[in-house]
């Protein structure tokens, strides 16, 4: 079906796609030639042709395609940024021929699609897909309440982490963030404490607090030294889920892992199941997003929203709304 | 109780603490200091002083303590390598007090030490800890039967998790090493396919042989660098366990884990119930370990055989008779 699209959220792994574009591609393919084969489907992405990226969106049903049922022409819709063609599966964005979110319009898969429920506004509903990298990397961290949860980055990832603990019943959490702004977000959305990595570790805050319960740590900064300097400050046994995108080589010291049994548990994405879940838990009101949109942009705005989002001291998820209202 | 050394296996820790001592001292200083604290329990280990290394014993009870009950003066035992003293629980061997088992004689908890069954050979008994090492391992990375297990390294370590795989049901097994000696001895223990990674990567074969059992991946050789290759070889969704001790730095790129979910468990030593099945199965002729045993010396020949063990082409597990029979 053609969409049009009403607001799409720019992505920490669009910005890391801008950046590490050219590493993405290298490493997708030496994956996809490994014997284990690729954790990616569909055609390696040519650099050099255009890509229109943006994955998180909202969009309004333009017109259904023949054969096709699906939400009328009119209704707001949210998809997993995928499509069913008769050639196999293809990501949206992450592709030179199918557009994501940033452009006025796209095709989706009508059976793919979610109809908004009535009265959500569509900009909320653009939440959907970060809410559900939260939801999905909650369940897989085997999180459960009455363990205690130190989420390190509160950038969009790291909020929805700590809105998707709530969701699961784990009301420990410590949330770790240079930028206040996003601290006082994190506590919003349900942590009780909060704390400048500057000034206090996350661990060190969740000892402080008692350091009794069983620890699940989120990695959701994504950058070098940051999975190292958890492997050194969690207590024994601790389960880690690395949510944040290293793009770069990382440096680990394996002998702290090995010496407390540490486990990592690398976690990507989400299923379908958790995208209709997010949508839901928005739309029911079970989580407020609206907060974390800190800023609208039209398509002009982009490079702008990019760069502000570089230095993110002030902003968290900023959305684009491409079409001219 | 003071017990007599029969027969200590030597270990590749031990080989690691002789050239890494100072980086493992700092390591576990470093992260005692942690907010979460160390793995290891124990006073730091000084090493200006003398240290009698050797975890893998099997003794002779020579004398009870006063008020102690216990095997009898006389029978053959082992032990896992702690001390329940009153000033707390100590680690054998890597103490500066507790010498291990290249000592001739040793002060063992008698409440710790299991009885060798009758007959079984105090050598074969030695191998009682290193085949807990495996059965640890095998426990905690979650392998059930029906998977598939590609064990990387065929030292005393991986040849000891092959054999703790066919315990515990799993009977897809490829084992790699560059040695044809350790690459025998891992079929004569259960691995149905071994691949000299020279030539054929443990994944590949994997591959070759059907690829479509869920995988589990064991690191066992424990140097920097044999992470990364199974990050970029194992196929989504893999469970890795880290066997091997790297005690050096190590790079990896977590995009590749990431792209593909992986889980990493990384693990260390067992439990007593684990160290308890280990000899039962070694005593109830349902492992037979003696293959593994390439060598025995006494207290002189130590120095050489660590020399031998630097370059294992022919050698698994050396013993040391320390005590002139």
């Amino acid at each position: 079906m053609l969409v049009r699209t009403v607001a799409c959220g720019i992505c920490g792994s669009d910005l890391h796609f801008l950046r590490h574009g050219q590493a993405m591609v290298s490493m997708t393919e030496e994956m996809a030639h490994a014997p284990g084969g690729s954790g990616m489907g569909g055609a390696p992405i040519d650099l050099s042709k255009d890509i229109v990226m943006g994955h998180e969106f909202c969009a309004e049903v333009v017109e259904l395609g023949p054969d096709t049922t699906g939400p009328a022409p009119g209704s707001h819709v949210v998809s997993v940024p995928v499509l069913l063609a008769s050639t196999g599966l293809h990501q949206l964005a992450y592709n030179n021929d199918y557009p994501g979110g940033y452009a006025q319009y796209m095709v989706l898969s009508a059976a793919l699609a979610l109809e908004v429920p009535n009265g959500l506004d569509p900009r909320h509903a653009a939440l959907t897909e970060p809410l559900a990298v939260g939801i999905h990397a909650v369940a897989r961290s085997g999180a459960v309440p009455g363990d205690a949860a130190v989420v390190v980055g509160c950038g969009p990832v790291g909020l929805a982490v700590v809105a998707a603990l709530r969701m699961a019943g784990v009301d420990s959490i410590v949330a770790a963030d240079p930028s206040p702004v996003r601290r006082a977000m994190a506590r919003t959305l349900g942590a009780g404490e909060v704390v400048d990595p500057g000034e206090e570790g996350a661990v060190e805050a969740w000892r402080r607090l008692g350091g009794r319960r069983p620890l699940v740590a989120f990695e959701a900064v994504g950058v070098p030294g940051m999975l190292q300097q958890l492997l050194r400050d969690v207590p024994t046994g601790t389960r880690l889920a690395v949510v944040g995108v290293c793009m770069e080589p990382d440096r680990i010291l394996p002998f702290f892992a090995i010496a407390k049994e540490l486990s990592l548990q690398f976690v990507l994405a989400y299923g379908p199941d958790e995208f209709a879940r997010a949508l839901r838990a928005i739309a029911e009101g079970e989580v407020d997003v609206s907060p974390m949109i800190t800023a609208t942009v039209d398509i002009d705005g982009v490079p702008a929203a990019f760069e502000s989002l570089g230095h993110p001291d002030e902003h968290v998820k900023i959305l684009v709304e491409p079409s001219p209202t």
